[in-house]
């Protein structure tokens, strides 16, 4: 049985890791680290828990949990695991962190969105990005350190992937506007994230300044193998789970001075994907909807060609709390640790 | 492997039987019937089975389905089953009836309720009410046909039982008050279940006429070896699952002229959950929220005692779909099938 | 031009106040009272009143304020005004308290309930119960002090009233189960209050103990001429604004031995109501929803016999923030300044 | 007295305008029409009417109703006006029109985007688009007939407008993102619009074919003078009433070869709305919510100028039913007749 431990277990995303892994028949949790409910029982935090976990919250301390467990998850705000990892760790135990710490190369840039000196840059070169579906290989039993990535950024990503990858859109082109629920906003008791605040509401926020921004720009520059700088505006939607990008760009000609047709682009996406279990190309006509993969690891895609504007409009839907954190960093783990990549993971969507 | 139909497996709890069985080891589904959507793909009418279900649906047609599988279910409107029901059927194949036409053992309070005539009343003895928690030892691989219990039902009579039993709450003052969420309604297009007339809304509905009362007072009866009538009243909560009933009682005083104390009730409810796995008997102070059950098929139960008038406070929750119906008929199913009781049923509750 | 300053102005009832004064045609706000937000402009906190407000919060200085308006609304925490009203204050000025201080007669009652020591038990006597329909005669040009009733006292004691009152039910089988909408929990930045918390989630909180019992039980009292002592239980309910109570009680039998009948009841309830502008008594078999009084100053009520039971079920609905806070609060206002008691009031409920 | 007609009363679009004329202290509505609900008392279909309107619905009898009004509101689906509008009716009575009937200037365009064949193109060039705060002057007391803008299209109209006038950004990169509250998709039953479906739910729709891309198209041309084709993306949210329209464009650079600065673009809003009542340019960071302007004719207007990308994102909100339909339809009916702009919109947005 193999052993993992959670650092942020109350946090939403922590949770969702607990729910997840409770029902993986190869692992076992052997720590909820949470700094703000030590010594309190997790079932007391989480009533869903009664019953299932009878463990009580543990601080934070990362080097008695790394002699005790194979896999750690931090689930944890940026900068904390920068400020706490050594060599020393990484010898011991595999960890998957679930903040921005190690997702980004170039520590100038965490360091200007994120307003946070790095900690532990030294690490960031041998850091693989966790996204599965595209990094796999890199992501092995070998693999010491997985950046998960973020919520917004995966659903990105992803659905404008391989049209980036194989040079079919103008990148210079390229906006995404996403809509997310409010469990990614987290669980702290902000006013904000009231539910009078939230509900019968919806609007943008952090226009042109999420930090989600480079880390898209990051993954679909290595993609398109160009630098890529795009528009990426989220929304606070009033529900619990599920983030909507709809992503806009200018479709490029083919030689013979057409718009690539749904086929042309179909194509694409299924070479991409076609084999992947935890993205689904919707069938033509059918768009993505948040609820569809509601509880589930899944990714839904879809698109749709404007022969007037020459756009195409990608459309992507996951839940963040699993393809966008907790499933991802379980597929992460599988890949980590040997086991079959959706081990844990056959979640079939709950509707509604 | 064990093969399974669903009947009406385009409503909400026949979708809820497909997810289920989806992830249920042992039992795999041969028909999605559907009357509204024969030769459609059932993924196109439950956007979330897309590359999970190819099937498409089909006609209601029994006896040929009688003849491929081992257990039907019939999520079906109240008289479907009763209308075509017959001794070769039941030959054949076990029944797990999701409608109000096997619950009730008074034909007559059946169609005074339903205002429809029963057709198959020769049936009515022959059934075993599917409430595992108590009538476990009926439900056998002998069983033929379960009639499986409302979800109002569910939740307002485990709530109450051991209390009802064991005589300690004065029966005639018993007073249910319920709220659900808006799933039970169905997924057919009316009026009242738009969005808009239910988000912001909370009403009661079905005043002293509500069809659960009867189910909730003939088994309460049994348990309380008298003659239950009781108040039941439904109220629709702006909310896609969850059922909770808040129930109202005049405890009895024990032989010292002492209310009974709070380990006193307690001890009774352990007696009779203590065992049982789907339910759960909460913490004292710990009161049920629906949100803690969803997608699981948990009932939790906790309860006050109000010294000032006497009166026990009791509240249960579970989630509709789940212990409320489709949970439950699959727990009625392992039963039959002599697979363990929990099989395809260790959901942990989805939060938040 | 009337007067009218706000302590409070920045929770939600103050807000509502705000709201509905700015559609007043004979009062001004002159001072927008707000501890947490001294010095910060009003519609920085409530964007609703962008170029609508254009004050700045003030301290809660109750003498300064005292000389400049004619009446104050202090929609603040338990406590507050008996912390600081003395006499001085209450001859320069008309106050209308929306917190529990002076609504309870029983000083003792107070301090048990609310776990603090009253501070000025000497204004207690003077004050006036500010439900309109009940006390309207004592709300009065010379009236200085107004306690406005709590949001679910309101809505629970309007839809019994008259029943209690004509002794047609017997008050000791009286249970009040109510459900609100989360405005009611304020605007404080508490986890039980997040968005992901509250929403799809139902569940009871201090049953058997909350603080609206006194105030329903003492106001129910007087109108029997008895002692009523009850179980109320209020529920959260996911939805910004609205409370239902439904209500149970056995009903007494008239002289021939027969229950009242639907038009004994009826008439009753017209007898109390029927030329109340913010009362009204549904047509029969039409059942009260929330949604249909929001935004607006009206009770919605209805009942339902039950014969099989003897009890009668009583239902009303209302906007916690209107007629069961700010609403009433300037309705109050008009009867102290002998302005139409529905002046600002003439709002039409906002539906859907 | 006025005297006012509504065609489609029962939708709500109809009944949000007996809403507002309820409290409109000029006009009083003689004409409740609905064909689905003919004879039946106004109030049985909308419960938040009960004691304020005694009214039965008619049937949808033009010729009899223009002997008996001053105006009449047809808010009925595409087609109905043009079927039955004649230069008789014109002669007696205004019209204002909620439908896209005589939106449109090209009758082509009409009948390739709505796909029935327009049965009164006569009377399109006599129509005046009523997008008051752009086309004021043409709707005054000789105006005979308003075509009432969409929801959609006044929300992304008026958000770009003083940009495309001004020549600011360049046209052809305009991308309008749009997200809705369900309110905008009326009352019929149709099952993509139950509860269950739409809540914890969101999806874009309609994609690269929504019927208001033309008309928002066919305005911007105005404004800027050349030919305007754009993306419109609508997305469905779950909550009652709002939309919010996120639009994307590159900015011209100015002589200086730098992008224009905010205080550029704030004085070209300036310049259009300062003295506008209804439009609000809210404060620099402050971007807008739809909540805001809940219930009131508001539209709330922001933007955020991307100086990576050479992108402005420009951000307006309103409530679908007030601004985008049956507010801005009596903000033109005051216009028509020689009222006070506001008379009767002076109306405070509700929080929460």
């Amino acid at each position: 049985m193999i052993k993992a431990g959670i650092i942020g277990a109350t946090g939403y995303a922590g949770a969702e890791i607990a729910r997840i892994l409770l029902n993986h028949r190869d692992v076992e949790i052997k720590w909820f680290g949470s700094k703000s409910y030590i010594d309190q029982k997790y079932k007391d935090v989480y009533g869903n828990m009664f019953e299932l976990v009878e463990d009580v919250c543990k601080d934070d301390n990362l080097s008695e949990l790394a002699d005790m467990v194979d896999v750690i998850f931090t689930a944890t705000p940026q900068g904390f695991l920068a400020g706490v990892l050594n060599e020393e760790l990484l010898s011991k135990v595999k960890i998957i962190d679930l903040s921005a710490d190690f997702r980004l190369k170039d520590v100038s840039v965490y360091e200007k969105w994120y307003k946070i000196e790095h900690k532990a840059p030294q690490f960031i070169e041998e850091a693989v990005y966790g996204l599965c579906e595209i990094n796999r290989n890199k992501i092995t039993e070998k693999t010491r350190l997985v950046a998960n990535p973020g919520c917004y950024t995966t659903c990105s990503i992803l659905t404008a992937y391989p049209l980036v990858k194989e040079g079919l859109i103008d990148v210079s082109t390229l906006i995404v506007d996403a809509k997310s629920g409010t469990s990614g906003a987290g669980r702290s008791a902000k006013l904000p994230n009231l539910f009078c605040e939230v509900n019968e509401n919806i609007k943008a926020y952090g226009v042109a300044s999420h930090r989600h921004t480079p880390e898209i720009e990051e993954q679909l520059s290595y993609a398109g193998n160009c630098d890529v700088v795009i528009n990426f505006t989220p929304h606070l939607v009033p529900m619990n789970r599920g983030i909507l990008a709809t992503e806009y760009a200018n479709l490029k000609k083919r030689p013979d001075g057409m718009l690539p047709s749904y086929e042309d682009i179909k194509a694409v996406y299924d070479k991409y994907y076609g084999r992947e279990k935890f993205v689904r190309i919707l069938d033509k006509g059918i768009l993505p909807e948040t609820k569809w993969v509601e509880g589930s690891n899944y990714v839904d895609i879809n698109f749709v060609i404007d022969e007037r504007t020459g756009r195409i409009i990608m459309m992507g839907a996951l839940d963040n709390l699993v393809k966008g954190a907790a499933g991802q960093a379980v597929q992460n783990m599988n890949l980590l640790l040997g086991l079959p990549e959706d081990e844990g993971l056959r979640l079939v969507p709950v509707f509604p």
